[in-house]
């Protein structure tokens, strides 16, 4: 694999500098959240360093990242062990902490993958394409949205103004994203993607409550190649949460490319507060 | 939480003894797989370590279990270390070893609920009661499905007999499920029916391949009270697969009461081989 040597925000906001057996970073106040940084970045710094690690062997297919405390802005430094290294597959332990106290862990599993046989049984939404629907107005939003060009077809948070009463029947969100500035995808990028969603109680209730991603989970069904040949392109984002109960909430969501490759799918559960 | 203290075959496979620092195990015949044990009652020995460790606060809501290499029959270790305790979300590093080799690593996010604003988007399924569905013969199967009261109402991977070439259109699957004997759920059965379905890819191509899960997520969508409430009453489970690609599969599936409760949602990545 190779990274995106160009300078672009997004490589600069994950960036390590190895010290002996462990990474150094620090936040980007490009892509701050309300509350500390865009938990997308995090997750693909916790990946990068897996990416970077000399004894790395493979490419990721499966990635899980626990926000065990908020992330302050600053310094932070990421320990990534690999547990476990098979023929084919590497299994992988991360941690990021800030000063002595543990914030973020992670597991990753990595594979050398084969031709198969192969199919896609979940089918591609019927949706417009990006160049028909419009951007919303980035007044007001959180820094990390501005990096992104996002396009919502269906499924939009933003009607904050209607009544809280307002309860709509579903939280389905169908959105077109890409980079901005465009940048060619990788693993690190399609990760951040994955939780670059409003959250589903905002989309189901028009409304915003204190919430905060506590466990995230993204299973790539690429690889670096398939990556290399989709560049920069749109890719379009298909979320839904299945439940709401007594402050967590889960959001499974499919990454498509737009002629219909399935790149990625994820889910996380999210506490909110009401 | 209460734990069953019954002698039940599944507390019999998942039961530990405590050292210093480390609870010790041993695989159970009853619930063997084709090779080593099911990694449903796997899943759920690296959840009793947590549940049983002095130090967890809360209840489970997030676990992802990494299947890094095969258990082999026999005895096997788990150290359990709370790497973060807040006020109310405590969160866990799960590692479990054969002699001195890392076999299994998890996670686990346990927290404490509050009543809230609460809503199920997810349909509950169209399909017979448990009682007008027949169970399917055991014979081959391997030794943990004998556990098990299954009743597949659709996506039934038993057709080995048909020709290779034959690719049903979809692997969706709808099965009852229950403990065999009955045994009241917990967070510890219910993690292990999570993992309790024929591989997707068994569905979709009546065909038998060799496959392994490397990594499976379970959100828990309800608490102590509600599984109690659930007794041991038999669970709708609702699993399809989105994509196959590369030696790969995925799993999403929802666990539903007969009621419409929906007590878990989970996902898992699957090797495959062809």
């Amino acid at each position: 694999m190779n990274f995106n040597e160009q300078n672009h925000p997004f490589d600069t906001a994950t960036q390590l500098t190895k010290g002996s057996g462990i990474y150094y970073g620090h936040t980007s106040e490009r892509y701050a959240n309300m509350v500390g940084p865009f938990g997308g970045v995090v997750a693909a710094t916790l990946l990068r360093a897996v990416m970077e690690h000399p004894e790395r062997k493979g490419e990721p297919v499966a990635l899980t990242i626990n926000y065990a405390a908020p992330v302050s802005d600053g310094d932070f430094n990421i320990k990534a062990k690999p547990v476990r290294t098979n023929r084919s597959t590497q299994h992988w332990y991360i941690e990021l902490c800030q000063e002595k106290d543990i914030i973020i862990t992670g597991t990753a599993v990595l594979a050398s993958r084969r031709d198969t046989w192969s199919a896609t049984e979940m089918k591609f939404p019927d949706v417009p394409t990006a160049n028909e629907v419009k951007n919303f107005p980035l007044e007001g939003m959180p820094s990390w949205v501005h990096n992104y060009d996002m396009k919502i077809v269906q499924g939009s948070p933003f009607s904050f103004s209607q009544p809280n009463t307002k309860d709509t029947s579903d939280s389905v969100t169908l959105q077109w994203i890409q980079d901005k500035p465009r940048r060619t995808i990788d693993f690190l990028s399609l990760a951040a993607m994955c939780d670059a969603f409003f959250p589903r109680i905002y989309v189901r209730r028009k409304q915003m409550v204190p919430i905060g991603t506590v466990s995230l989970t993204v299973y790539f069904h690429i690889d670096s190649e398939t990556l290399a040949e989709h560049g920069n392109k749109e890719l379009l984002d298909h979320a839904r949460a299945l439940q709401y109960r007594d402050g967590f909430f889960d959001q499974t969501a499919e990454m498509w490319s737009p002629e219909g490759k399935l790149l990625a799918t994820t889910s996380q559960l999210v506490y909110y507060k009401e």
